[in-house]
């Protein structure tokens, strides 16, 4: 192995490559901004139509990154390489991967992957779809296609690649720590940059002056305003750049609450959108003297002569694109599931089999025994009327010759035909089937063009969009080329394999020939199979490093859409680091890296991970180590924020809440906590818990939402509540109250644990009615796919919740209360969408928990208010309806509801007028049902109380006229048939159930 | 030829090169900076004893080097690559001029020269030594040996290299403006910059609020104190270095007035020096970590050894250097010419001729014939006396023996000699000459420690100061070395010849060898000779483009001192600058360019200049070329300066003259001006001048200190009053305004005009007078080499003009009349001294015109308050003195004065009683005499009216006893010799005279 390039080196072989790719070299800006993208070298030139290729260094300066240098890979300074490509040049993806190659990166001996990671700057108005680049497991790289910037959409758009130098170089070096990264043969980083790491974080956390910070802040946005008012658009950006990095300072020394964020931001925002509009209007008056008019490039490849074959053939069509999320891949093929054979159906093209194949490069459908041709048919089309198409003499009139013309029939071959009841002419025509190439060839971009995604991108001048660039399309009938064009590509019969194996494209005779090719390089085209080759090999792994062996479907379920080849490997991490909180190690691993950590049958984790690399196993050494690393780093900057937390407890981060928004109508997070407190108090009494319970659960309602100040949440928000949990025990609260902290936050996801403390349920239960009354009174009820505060979750929760419990619990009642606590007026209107909402997701849950929506409905009619008891009742009608002689018990009892089900009036019994025995005895049978026992909305007390009387009823219908004409007695027996109907009031609505 | 690199590529070139070299690859700062030095890279890495050695760009920003894009290579932006060498590495020019092969520049095809220029930062409490470096006129880097940083004497030192990249670049491609800078193949640096030079010039020049700036200045300053009270030496830096940015807007703005400016840089330069010093201490405390314990090199050269010779030889010694300054090696050469014969006197070695030859790079002394041997010789060294040192028996006594011992004699060889006229005994050595080899190499370090310069650096660690670092040492005694060490070298044969031709260093046998070898390449040792050759060929260019031939002999002299071996070459430039004033054009040509103007024989300039490059005569069109893109450059920025200019008269630039401090008790240059118009207007009452002078004088007055203001004089203050007067005749004031106000400052240097209009006399005096009297009253006499105010020239130029215009005038009633204007208590010991002062230069001036000393005192003991009076009085005293007979009116003169001068009472005359004839006839004389016609202070006069009383005098002597025993008598003779010698009064004070 050769000598790995120093720092230096390493900056200058980029320059030179990109450089000889066409790019100016551009030098760092001289204010300092938080990324390359802030130097108007991107910011500006990624703006109008001109052209723009540009790389350069920014030392990047991100004041909250700051650990006084004590973290591996982070600081308050690091190096990024930027380049831009403007347009799209069609594979930036290979000239990255070869400047990796540059600067001695081998990509064999290495995992490389295209990670899903989009791109927004709030402050910039800019944002962009891509990819961080991991090099075994470490971020080196962000590649992004900025889709819109200063508020302006970009046409053409701009390829951002943003190297990480520091992260590149210690991967390269194999060292530990950015200290250690040769600079140059005399110099480590550290020795030149340490110093102002330390001195830069200690003046960034503790010392700046807020005060003199703010004032900066002014001064720089009244400079910036009247830069632009001059027209002056690079003097007014440097102020905007001033601006941006004065409010990172201030941000750092945790001066600027959430109200505040926003107004900031949002004024930052409004600067860089005119700074933006400035300069696309200066260059338009300039006529955009970079256009060279040239025309987006068009890929021609010469079209192939079809060789001879006949019969069925095995179709494939394969869309070749950049890395398509993990989210998009599912949806991707779901959709192309159906829209496949829809196709094939509408081209009536018959076939054996049809599959879809996803890999995150590549998008394929395959068709086994594919009809070579449409099958001929026969179409008949109705023509006018045959009274109208004859005259007299029966001979055509022109209508008829019109239509026949129109057919391209000639009159006489048209038919009498008996069409709807009515005799008409008609035009039988006869469809010769065409070539399955050819209707493919018309069909295929339509079908192509009709998958959708939630997010998508532009990348050429084509105008498609796509979930990731298209790069390549192949598209085979048999041996055949299916020609056709989209997205500026023309198919043919080249694909690309994993990535560094040469040759990088290549032609496939077939679809057997494709397959054989994916598979010797180790491609998993089958997402099931791919997904169960990974679960074989992480569980092996697993167990062999002695734990449990249990795998997180969620997480397999994405790992598996990161790779195309998996290979498994076993990393480790120093044992010192299980110090953590578990949580904290288990969410760096999986939420962050994708790796799978590792428990042993205790529950306890080991110093393992497993992560899935994508390629072959050669040299898992290196990749292992590289993984390693990066774990090693996050944990590493874990366990320094934790450090930071030492010195608050959560009941001192209480006030400091009132930094942070929970809503602008609805106040900051300590208003919040402080009526989840009264609420908490409130709900306590309603739901007559005291002991033990009450208490704890009046101390969580206090310390409940501390820890979003802390400095763990604040960069790991998912931790939220887990953090608060411990820091509870470590502040020396009660195991109860600490537990109660995290338990108010279950379940946070599908298929969480609900609370196991009363004190929890409770706490939760306050925080999601105070969310869910406040948001609505505030007319901010989720709409669409819209539902930024999560209230979706919070009202799903919240029955969850009840129903684990099965506790009692009235919601028009906790509505109530928690609505006493708002600042603002709180309508009737607005109380009646919330109950609504909430009973809307208890039907939703308990739909998707398998039972028949009928039962559900009817339930919910009767006692929707109180999630718990539908559940019973749910889960007791089911019972009910599946026994053999609810087409008996049904009737019966519907019987007497639909007779009486549209009287208005209430008809009172007058016992002693009761003329017939079968009346008489029904009415006994009533008041034995009345006198049962009855648990409220109880289905089974109900039909306790009720199966009774079914024969009653049978005889009653069979022998007495209810409507008698004598009016006294029809009331008398109606009367005694609505007090049966009465009896399930408050438990179902059997009238919504099916056969009712 | 091949391409020319762009400009990346020269960047890109640069850093590899010094990579390669050992240097660090720095970024650019992320603040703004005015220079690379201000990069902590620079600023604070030279501090210390650490080695440092490091290369970066860096985008330097200048605001008031703004030019909306105009300039040709002016710009607010410019991109410095910086490199620090630390410490020297003993070869820092001949690296850095390889570099400029790396990047393409043939040294052979161009004129590459080092040009004295130093360096200080007051912002930075910095300073150093170096030059600027031309390419074919243009100046490209700034090559400096740092001496001081933040105020800390630097050990080591550090070099450091600037190199100015658009000037290279645009050299090297030969383009005429930055604007067409090929940056890379698809654009030009006009392409991405140009919009930001135009917009950033109108915001610094137009648009910066100053408010807001100085808010800003304030805010930075606050901040940087409270990071230096907090031990943060970087954070602190940066905002050193944005106060600095902000002062420099401030400044462009034109809202920082002298005083402020002096405040805001003693702030600075404070901050900085604090910083400076917690760096320092902070590496201190970590025990200097980059001491890596190695030694200075030393320089080792295998001694030769001697080759046999005798008799006489040639003796050379050359000092090889860096190039000295030019005013340096004037001095050099006059000390050398004394130190070395004195040196060889002291060596008692006999020579033919000596001679001191130098050029820039070489201080050399060739010595023909010089002994090979000292002469043997005799020493007598005195003993004890003879009594004491022989017994009563004659026998030598102990005192003797330890004498005789000590001389390494027996004490029989002991002599007894007389001396000093007592009887000794004496020890008798004989001296054996030793070997001028031997002699020369135990001196020679002396001679050359003993130069001395008027400033001197130190560059290595030897310890020792010179002008510019010595690089070799060449020491030839015939064939043989004369070995000695000096500031780090051993002395030897190897010489260099000019740069870049091969090889750099070579052998020579012996001087003869190396004059030949000297000769070969052109260059001519002997400064005379190199000025006669200048001469020649400068003035048969100057012909042949019809010019007049009249050659400045100043520049002429500092030119000689810039080059070796001189190749004159004709540029030109377009007629159409020739619009510009010619005072301007002159000035840029001489001062800045060193060229010559050319001007026809009506004194008008033409379009050429001509240029003496360092070299041959290859490629004097590339050389030619490239110094008139120079010139072109330099007028546009002119031509800027005066268009910048014209919207703003003289009379407007007045009221601004308040924000020019004339000095801190004396007010401002508005309270000056406003003092010179009021005393202007008393001294021509006083001068009796009415008629046109006097409302001329009047307006000069007023107007006289304005362009101080200009943009034109604030960019080149040589021209102060040429662009003053220009102005007024554009503001339509008259000629002769226009001319005094130009005329008040003649002369401006020895050998200037003198004003030719009274209008410009008058002003120019009360501007002097003003001026003298006011800081004397201040307390600011000039002491020794001090003189910050050019006091002795105000005081020169004002006897000057006065006597130029044979005008009398009391310099005791101009000072009195000037000080009752003054803003402080004027004491009369202060005026008193001031015209001692003036006086002082008077007299100087008068013996540097040849007047003999006794008569220019006796003149000025009688009427120095008048110089014009005096100037007349010393030409007719000086006339008489030489007159043939003056043996003889001397002393007649003088036995009158004799007798009677210290006799401190007044004798009245009592003519009635004068009894003897001679006493009679002299009194007669004496009447006769003092009825003569007499002007103020006449010599002619006085003799016309003394001469004929000669003979009545002599007679008087023979004849008459003064001293006579009878008192009246001898009271009444005194009288009538007072009388006599009272006929000089305010004339002059004969006594001084020689021969008195």
């Amino acid at each position: 192995m050769n000598t790995p390039l120093d720092f230096q080196s390493i900056i200058m072989s980029l320059q030179n490559y990109w450089a000889q790719q066409g790019c100016m070299i551009w030098q760092p800006y001289y204010t300092q901004v938080g990324a390359g993208t802030m130097n108007p070298a991107t910011f500006l030139r990624v703006l109008g139509p001109e052209p723009w290729n540009v790389a350069y260094v920014e030392p990047s300066i991100r004041p909250d990154d700051g650990r006084y240098g004590e973290n591996p890979n982070r600081m308050q300074q690091h190096y990024q390489f930027q380049v831009i490509l403007k347009p799209d040049p069609g594979n930036p993806q290979e000239l990255y991967l070869k400047s990796l190659e540059a600067i001695g990166i081998d990509p064999l001996q290495h995992d490389i992957r295209f990670v899903e990671d989009n791109w927004t700057s709030p402050a910039l108005g800019a944002w962009g779809l891509g990819w961080e680049v991991w090099l075994d497991g470490q971020e080196i790289t962000q590649f992004t296609y900025f889709q819109q910037a200063g508020g302006m959409v970009l046409e053409p758009n701009a390829v951002e690649i943003t190297y990480g130098l520091e992260r590149i170089c210690m991967a390269l070096q194999r060292v530990r720590s950015f200290r250690d990264i040769r600079w140059n043969e005399q110099r480590t980083y550290g020795d030149v940059n340490l110093q102002g790491e330390q001195e830069h974080s200690t003046y960034y956390f503790e010392i700046a002056d807020v005060d003199n910070m703010r004032k900066q802040y002014d001064l720089f946005e009244a400079e910036a305003e009247t830069a632009l008012k001059n027209g002056l658009v690079l003097p007014a950006h440097d102020y905007v750049l001033k601006c941006s990095h004065t409010f990172n300072i201030l941000d750092t020394r945790g001066a600027v609450g959430v109200t505040e964020r926003q107004a900031l931001f949002s004024r930052m925002r409004d600067l860089a959108r005119r700074v933006a509009e400035a300069y696309v209007e200066k260059r338009r008056e300039q006529g955009f003297p970079w256009l060279s008019g040239g025309q987006a490039q068009v890929v021609e490849t010469a079209a192939e002569e079809a060789a001879p074959q006949s019969g069925p053939q095995t179709f494939l069509l394969e869309i070749g694109t950049e890395e398509i999320p993990a989210a998009d891949l599912i949806s991707a093929q779901q959709q192309l599931e159906e829209l496949a054979p829809k196709l094939l159906a509408d081209l009536r093209l018959s076939y054996d089999s049809l599959k879809v194949l996803t890999t995150p490069r590549r998008l394929a459908v395959v068709v086994e025994g594919l009809a070579e041709r449409q099958p001929d048919q026969t179409v008949v089309v109705k023509g006018p009327p045959e009274a109208r198409a004859f005259d007299a003499q029966g001979n055509p009139t022109p209508a008829a010759a019109g239509f026949a013309r129109g057919k391209g029939l000639d009159v006489k071959d048209l038919e009498v035909r008996e069409i709807d009841g009515g005799r008409y002419v008609a035009a039988v025509v006869h469809q010769a089937g065409r070539a399955a190439v050819d209707v493919l060839s018309e069909t295929l971009p339509g079908m192509i063009a009709a998958l959708k995604f939630e997010k998508t991108m532009r990348w050429n001048s084509s105008g498609v969009s796509f979930s990731r660039p298209i790069r390549w399309l192949l598209a085979l009938f048999g041996a055949n080329v299916v020609p056709f064009e989209y997205a500026g590509l023309r198919s043919g019969r080249v694909t690309r394999g994993l990535r560094f194996i040469s040759p990088a494209e290549f032609s496939v005779q077939n679809a057997a020939d494709y397959f054989a090719r994916m598979q010797a390089q180790g491609i998993i085209l089958d997402a099931q199979e791919r997904r169960a080759t990974i679960f074989e090999q992480v569980r092996k792994l697993m167990l062999q490093a002695g734990g449990d062996g249990e795998i997180e479907e969620a997480l397999l379920d994405e790992v598996n859409q990161l790779v195309e080849a998996p290979t498994a490997l076993l990393g480790e991490f120093e044992p010192e680091h299980l110090k953590l909180p578990p949580e904290v190690l288990i969410s760096v691993m999986k939420k962050h890296q994708r790796y799978f950590p590792v428990k042993d049958q205790a529950g306890k984790l080991l110093p393992h991970f497993i992560v899935v690399r994508n390629g072959g196993d050669q040299h898992l050494d290196v990749v292992a180590d590289g993984n390693a690393q990066v774990i090693r780093a996050r944990f590493a900057d874990a366990a320094f924020f934790i450090r930071e937390d030492q010195s608050t407890t959560l009941e001192q981060l209480v006030p400091r809440l009132s930094t942070l928004t929970f809503q602008f109508k609805l106040g900051s997070m300590l208003d919040k906590t402080q009526r989840i407190e009264k609420l908490t108090g409130d709900l306590l009494r309603l739901m007559k818990i005291d002991g033990e319970a009450a208490p704890v659960a009046a101390r969580a309602a206090r310390l409940c939402k501390a820890d979003l100040m802390s400095h763990m949440v604040v960069e790991m928000t998912s931790l939220q509540g887990t953090i608060g949990r411990h820091y509870a025990l470590r502040d020396g609260e009660s195991q109860a109250v600490a537990d109660a902290i995290l338990e108010h936050y279950l379940p946070r996801f599908a298929g969480d644990r609900t609370p196991a403390s009363k004190a929890g349920l409770v706490v939760g239960l306050a925080d999601r009615l105070d969310s869910l009354s406040g948001l609505f009174a505030a007319g901010l009820a989720p709409s669409g796919t819209k539902d930024p505060f999560a209230q979706r979750r919070a009202a799903l929760g919240l029955v969850q919740n009840l129903i684990a419990w099965d506790m009692d619990f009235d919601l028009r009642e906790g509505l109530a209360l928690a609505a006493q606590n708002l600042p603002l007026e709180v309508k009737e209107s607005s109380q009646k969408e919330c109950l609504e909402f909430i009973v809307g997701r208890l039907r939703s849950f308990l739909i998707e928990s398998d039972y028949r929506y009928d039962v559900v409905d009817a339930v919910l009619a009767a006692q929707q208010h109180n999630p718990a008891g539908v559940m019973r009742a749910v889960k007791a009608l089911s019972a009910q309806v599946a026994r053999a002689d609810w087409n008996e018990v049904l009737p019966a009892y519907a019987r007497c509801v639909r007779i009486t089900r549209d009287k208005t009036e209430k008809f009172a019994i007058d016992a002693a007028a009761f003329s017939m025995d079968e009346e008489k005895q029904l009415y006994a049978a009533l008041l034995a049902a009345e006198e049962k026992p009855r648990r409220a909305g109880s289905v089974e007390d109900f039909f306790t109380a009720f199966l009774p009387m079914i024969p009653a009823i049978n005889t009653f219908f069979d022998k007495v006229l209810v409507m008698s004409e004598k009016e006294s007695e029809r009331a008398n027996r109606l009367g005694l048939l609505q007090r049966i109907a009465a009896l399930a009031a408050g438990v179902a609505d059997f009238s919504l159930l099916e056969g009712f």
